[in-house]
């Protein structure tokens, strides 16, 4: 019998993690630290279980971790959501954004995409039922266009997917933009899905800018953030949501019927860890100075760095690349780089839907300073 | 906006426990385990968190959890699933009916559930476009009639959704009705999705008959478990679903753009723990001694009891309640059983979605003896 998502193949960072395996390559694909989380907050997961958080959690969230997080909302942008009716915590941020569609996108409802764009967002609008829109991103800046996003957006419009700091370029909204997406969007019913994961990985000063710091945007939107990303635990599976409350009530009727709730032990041992502000005030400056490290290793090289504001992902431009690899498309090159160079990368045609002629691949900083290094001078050796 | 699930309140399990708690009633509504998993289970998922088990494992599980899982399910059953493309774990046996509802069902097609059911089952094929064709179980024995089934069979059904042991009825399948059944669905192309999350729960000497067991249903069937409810430990979030490769292939499609993959510390520690067949052997025996606790304990009560060959579920009609108390409806009396007898329980018209007369309640008796005894001397201050 037919397909539902006739198209889909497995996801590229599967692909590509397993070829790096195969390969014995360093692992720059997939987003993920090589290096462990802190061991006190093991320890806080530990001692949960030992405690006894073993059983079904309330289905919106153990009510420490929703108060600890409405708690870092509220200090970090302003915006007091309600622990017991705006906050909802949920298996990675990826459940998040497929349940928010779930519950809000009705068959033949159109939803904006700002393309490049992280590769599920497209199959959850799908099974949902509506329609992708993709709006391009500047393709060098990866700025996005107001006038285009208003071109884009119908009567049939339910959301539109926003993402900063961004995968895969980095770039990080700024506050007017922010300004100007609420200003284009007042006076429709169009939904904000925020994609914020990277919340605290901006870098050179900047300022992560929620949509919760706008009361006009936070009042239609979903925003999105990871535990697993803060905290170097991509593994556990535990983000979260917030939202206005009709709008969380509809997600948690969803939510309720999909994954129920999340892993008790772990949301208990992150309530507490999540105590001290310390480990994600502090994690921009962590990651700039990989990133910094990273950048440095390739300068000189034949790789043309794009900027890197935010996120732990550092995109290149291979145009410049000996001509036979500079006339590869992203995917063979990645590939090649794999097999024949021992460093695995993430091609930007990935997050396109419609393909990209564009010669940039994207590689994941988020490794011990030994293996980024060790990437380097595997990349050093090209050309 | 118009809601997706706009006649969806929050689930009646959520409902009971939070009065439940409310009250201080003795909970024996909700399906979860009051008394701890096994120590060294919980020594495994430390162990595994402090082995660096803490970044995404592959998008189907870890590779020693579905070997696992294979060998338990081929020594049970006799049926070879093969690890690598015919089992993914989940977060839980919801995620997987969700998923597998949303992969392969278009909209407009119809899925068979037989009623009573899990309060899921309905709207998880309202999210996937499906219809929902109820087809009753006999009222008194919860037994499947295949000349219904046979009947509400259209051109148009794509599923059936089976449940053994039952929810709430406990009732077990037996291997004639899996023949009937495989009979009946020859030549079609209908799936099943057999939810069988209390296969290691059936008594007196009775056998879980897994839709595994036969070949021929094998082939167009989802399989779905769950390790919280075998290992006691709910909370945690982790079951898994078998299907032949070809569905299967389906079912990661979505899988991986839900929730992409499931805690990787538990389900290391839950690979290294089912080494040990005996904690899943016994839980009949375990369960079967609770159960008979519980019915003699309400011998004689104005509670009729039901039979409860599985699961952790006792039902009991309480039409010879006194007048006012049978005169109520079986949500109304639940409510009233928490509030004044302080026993919570969960009313069978939750499991029809066209609600039920019948004078029907469930009692969890996955408690401690202490816990049950209290109940018991609770429940027979009525009358
Ligand atoms: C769920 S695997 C992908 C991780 C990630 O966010 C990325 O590499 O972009
Ligand atoms: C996810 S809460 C419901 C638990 C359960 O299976 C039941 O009580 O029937």
């Amino acid at each position: 019998p037919a397909s539902r998502l006739p198209q889909l193949g497995v996801t590229v960072f599967s692909v590509m993690s397993a070829l790096a395996q195969q390969h014995q390559a360093v692992n720059l694909g997939q987003g993920f630290p090589d290096f462990e989380g802190d061991p006190a907050l093991l320890d806080a997961v530990n001692d949960a279980m030992r405690a006894g958080h073993n059983q079904y959690p309330p289905m919106p969230g153990v009510p420490a971790l929703r108060q600890a997080i409405a708690a870092k909302v509220e200090a970090l942008y302003g915006h007091a959501y309600h622990p017991d009716t705006e906050i909802t915590v949920t298996a990675g941020a990826t459940q998040a954004i497929l349940t928010a569609l779930l519950a809000v996108v009705h068959p033949g409802d159109e939803v904006v995409v700002l393309e490049p764009a992280y590769d599920s967002y497209a199959p959850n609008i799908a099974l949902a039922g509506g329609t992708m829109v993709p709006v391009p991103l500047d393709p060098t800046t990866f700025r996005p266009d107001f006038d285009r996003i208003r071109a884009a957006l119908t009567p049939r419009t339910r959301a539109l997917m926003i993402n900063s700091p961004h995968n895969p370029s980095g770039a990080v909204w700024s506050a007017d933009e922010l300004r100007q997406l609420a200003a284009l969007l007042d006076g429709t019913d169009v939904l904000v899905i925020s994609d914020e994961v990277y919340e605290h990985m901006v870098y050179d000063g900047g300022q992560h800018q929620s949509v919760s710091r706008l009361p006009e945007l936070a009042a239609r939107s979903f925003v999105v953030s990871s535990f697993g990303k803060t905290y170097h635990v991509t593994g556990w599976k535990v983000g979260y949501v917030t939202a206005p409350a009709p709008l969380m009530a509809e997600f948690r009727k969803v939510h309720q019927y999909n994954v129920f709730t999340v892993n008790s032990a772990m949301q208990h041992g992150i309530a507490a860890y999540m105590r001290d502000p310390a480990p994600y005030l502090g994690l921009s400056d962590f990651y700039q100075r990989k990133r910094d490290r990273f950048r440095a290793g390739l300068a000189g090289s034949a790789f043309a760095l794009r900027p890197c504001p935010g996120s732990y992902f550092q995109s290149v431009d291979y145009g410049g690349l000996p001509g036979h690899l500079a006339a590869m498309n992203d995917m063979d090159l990645c590939q090649w780089l794999t097999r024949e160079i021992g460093v695995a990368a993430i091609p930007l045609s990935a997050f396109y839907t419609g393909g990209s002629a564009a010669q940039v691949i994207r590689f994941c900083f988020a490794k011990k300073d030994e293996t980024l290094d060790l990437a380097l001078e595997r990349l050093k050796t090209i050309g």
